[in-house]
């Protein structure tokens, strides 16, 4: 059932023993969901533990440190930037029927839970936290205003891309007023890179392709490439990697393709306006967002090449 | 003489036929101030316009654009984000003494004007632009807002640095209110990288030196570089580069050497905390803030690094 912060709110304040699911492959919003909320119901002395299928990235850790493990017998489960139980990775089978409330900001989303609430206006999902937090009259500290900012920096590039709103700002001001090291977290969350990333990257803009009159960039990441690189970026790095063509001064199709076996690639896609990366990516079968999408291509290199390339270069030819 | 905020917005308010001063190599917090605070003036009715004396970046043109240019003789003259006569560059013999009052938020500053605001406590002087127009009552608009906007985001790093308060983000959030394409303009001002630029960093990234076990690394800009580069980069790609070493993980004092004659560099550091940059530089007679500081030094380059070497490694050493 779909509901409204101050419900959201009230079962908040209503229920102990909390479980809070984060989806797996974590990124910064829902772990700093996961994290700020376990820290807010902590704070009012309730008891809360957040779960989530696969381990936090090292940059992220202090969100994990922000709050005290606690072991108990979970009673109420509620999930944080989840739009579908499949999401939740291992986890779906162990709780995907037994979630009591979603906080969620997706879009396009499957219902699940008992209590649903959405708002897709809100860059992050973190902006709800901190909203369901003020209607909850909760009392925030620093690292739980670390947590929150976290997941609102990440979400929008640090406040750069074109879902920052008003509102978003409005809310990272509230969240400094408390005591963290915004500064530090930025650095490692938007600057900072491994010598192997700054390899990986020099070595893919060496081989990038251009097409459509240079309004295309294409990043090949075969295996030959990946294997190379493995053990010294991880896989965030390979993902960072997708928001690079498009940083090309005249490129408005970005695409970065990934190969995940022998016959499988996958298919990033960052556009600038008017193209729409999401119908691109839907001759595929893949979707997304405007200015980001995905879609998985079967086939040999040569195959996934001579597929793409056509479709690309007529989304390009209608600007 | 030192004023305070209702003092500059009366003297706003007072006066007309404005020409306000913007420090020469333009940035874009002393250009949103700029064409921000003409913007504002014109809309009340008043005559205004910006002078700089070196032009506007073709990605910055639009703040330009933001307003009516019109021709009077001005009567009141003031400056913004400029900390000291000499920093108006060509426009400093013919309109240093005549400046009525001075806009500014550095801490260090030489006092010329009549009146000057001053409030080091602002991460960007378009902050203060913000607040004495809403002491004037001023009515603003999208394009004023892009101005001052555009000022906040680049000096913050789109509100990655340490100077990011609570405040930038609140002000940020008031002017986010008005309609302006901010996405696209972070893209410009951020993200987007030229051909060349790209081309350039990937070749002072195959060149980097590091020193005092990893923690310095160094960015050589020969003239034979800098030459090679020239048709396909501009001064601010150059200057960009800056802020790229000390994005390696491990590095905590990143430094850019550019050449600026046979025997004469100019030294450009980065620094993590503790390491103080200006102190660092204020070795050679340079100066700064305590994570971006600079100086120059004379001789070849030889000479220049066994100069520079044991006292960034000493820096170092200390951590």
């Amino acid at each position: 059932m779909l509901t409204d912060k101050k419900k959201a709110a009230q079962i908040l304040l209503e229920n102990d023993d909390f479980l809070i699911l984060c989806h797996a492959n974590p990124d910064g919003d829902t772990l700093g969901c996961g994290y700020g909320l376990c820290g807010i119901l902590q704070k009012m002395g309730k008891r809360a533990k957040v779960l989530c299928a696969d381990p936090v990235v090292s940059r992220m850790q202090y969100l994990k440190d922000s709050v005290v493990q606690q072991e108990f017998d979970e009673k109420t489960i509620v999930s944080v930037d989840v739009a579908d139980t499949k999401l939740l990775g291992s986890l779906e089978e162990l709780y995907a029927d037994r979630i009591l409330l979603a906080i969620d900001h997706h879009e396009s989303r499957k219902e699940f839970a008992q209590y649903t609430f959405v708002d897709p206006d809100a860059a992050a999902a973190c902006e709800l936290i901190y909203e369901i937090a003020l209607e909850m009259g909760a009392e925030l500290d620093g690292r739980i205003a670390s947590c929150l900012y976290t997941g609102i920096a990440t979400d929008t590039g640090c406040f750069k891309f074109t879902n920052t709103t008003s509102r978003t700002h409005r809310i990272a001001g509230e969240l400094m007023a408390y005591d963290f090291p915004h500064g530090e977290i930025n650095y490692q969350l938007f600057d900072l890179k491994s010598k192997g990333r700054i390899e990986l990257e020099q070595r893919i803009l060496r081989d990038i392709e251009f097409a459509g009159d240079d309004r295309i960039a294409i990043v090949w990441l075969t295996l030959d490439i990946v294997n190379e690189f493995s053990d010294r970026v991880d896989t965030e790095d390979f993902n960072g990697l997708a928001s690079l063509p498009r940083q090309i001064e005249g490129v408005v199709l970005g695409v970065t393709v990934k190969q995940k076996g022998e016959n499988l690639f996958k298919v990033s896609m960052r556009s600038t306006e008017p193209i729409n990366a999401a119908e691109v990516c839907g001759v595929f079968g893949g979707g997304g967002h405007a200015r980001a999408a995905g879609c998985t291509i079967e086939g040999n290199l040569q195959f996934v090449r001579a597929k793409l390339l056509p479709v690309l270069e007529k989304a390009v030819e209608q600007i």
